[in-house]
């Protein structure tokens, strides 16, 4: 039976396709690990939406990747992480590693400042989630948020870099440029997408913190501790699932996971999620 | 029976605050009708979706109508009316009003020239609902169309007016100026919001056709026409409905409807729906 569950895919799910950033990180970590990514790119984004309806989506999510026989789940969304975390560890048994605790413990072991920049979605900065994982590693560290809500569509625009973009990255970062932090965590998954601008507003000297690669470390550890690594070093099997499959999603996807992707399916979980009343 | 359903209020639908634009000029134009706005927040946008999603979206918004009463339905969301109205006019019994042929028949009442330009979002310019709708009124006006997708998230994001902004117009923009239209339909019940700077991009000669108020025109026609026009004078009731409500789009729906909106109740319709198999 342990060996059931060790051979058991490992779950992903994000809000659309900018987890894949993380899938592809942990292909690059894990590559003999069968992963199940599920993208909600129905209701995507999250990032501008209550955390309560984020909450019901990410149930959703994760019961159809449950129903995969998935051993542990991955929430490669910022915005479902910030939100989302408590709540799937007290319904579901399996496993629960987001994003937003690896993020905050590589910029706590960065920065030499003890001031840490944080830009999201609205939602993540609302959460403060970073700010609370950052202070509760140590106290004593400075967080200093911004929320920069055009990096998403831009990024799907695939209007990465050039002077009008640098214009609208100044228009949201100059106000924590000159804050003194010397870290910066790109606390979106659709943001790595934006580094090369990022840092060029920025300036060298700051350290771009990309939770991706810290989050598959993060998942490798625990598949560790758990003792629930695939023992099979054969080739590994990989799927991938969007509640809403458009022309514009499958061109951005490939730009995301750095590769093709040979086979999607469409899935309908839309009818099986229940918003709770106000 | 008659006079209740004279009674009965304007059911009016949009992917999320946009078509409150649609609302206003509706509350301008039939003072004495009661109105139920839906905003469908939680799954806003449906631009970048497919048109089965925005299909199975617009029927479950319409069954929630409904079920409130509704004599005539107005689909306030240009992708939801390029789309789903001849779907939503075969299920269901009540009089349907997009937003797609008001605006193509201003367009094409206005224009010297025999060129139209439509922008709007990938989904609605994918589908060419504009450009049919203007060849039907008169086959030989070219219609030259482009999608301008960071338009909705700057709307979104109160960037509508200054230098940035208008870089941004330019680089949509630029490839239709010059192809000598004289009339451009903004084709997205948000891009309103941004007319000036649009004005300024394509210059004074060129007039921008915006299809709320001509929807308003279409639809107090067709209440005179289905003999439907609410004779009762006195105060009528407006009622809004979200199926998220966040700080965001609370702050922002007072912008799009030009007042303070005092109540609005947040519904779950999302559980519903029900996505066709592929």
């Amino acid at each position: 039976m342990k060996n059931d569950i060790k051979n058991a895919p490992i779950g992903v799910f994000d809000s659309g396709i900018g987890g894949l950033t993380v899938a592809k990180e942990l292909i690059t970590a894990l590559p003999g690990e069968d992963i199940i990514y599920l993208g909600d790119t129905a209701r995507v984004p999250y990032g501008t939406k209550s955390g309560r309806t984020v909450i019901a989506y990410s149930h959703s999510n994760t019961e159809f990747l449950i129903s995969k026989g998935i051993k542990l789940l991955v929430v490669a969304c910022n915005t479902a992480s910030s939100v989302s975390l408590p709540s799937l560890n007290s319904e579901f048994d399996i496993p629960v590693i987001g994003v937003i605790e690896p993020g905050a413990k590589k910029a706590v072991s960065v920065t030499k400042a003890g001031k840490i920049g944080v830009i999201g979605t609205p939602s993540t900065i609302n959460s403060s989630a970073y700010k609370k994982a950052i202070e509760e590693l140590n106290p004593s560290i400075e967080v200093i948020s911004k929320p920069c809500p055009l990096f998403v569509p831009l990024a799907d625009e695939g209007w990465t870099e050039g002077e009008l973009v640098e214009r609208i990255a100044e228009e949201y970062l100059s106000s924590i440029k000159d804050t003194g932090i010397d870290v910066l965590v790109l606390g979106c998954t659709h943001y790595p997408l934006l580094k090369h601008t990022i840092q060029k507003v920025m300036g060298e000297k700051i350290t771009l913190v990309d939770s991706a690669k810290e989050t598959a470390m993060e998942i490798k550890q625990a598949l560790i501790r758990e003792n629930l690594l695939n023992e099979n070093s054969s080739s590994s099997n990989k799927e991938f699932y969007l509640t809403d499959v458009s022309d514009t999603f499958l061109s951005v996807a490939g730009r995301f996971l750095g590769e093709d992707i040979k086979k999607i399916e469409m899935v309908d979980i839309i009818g099986t999620t229940k918003v709770p009343s106000p």
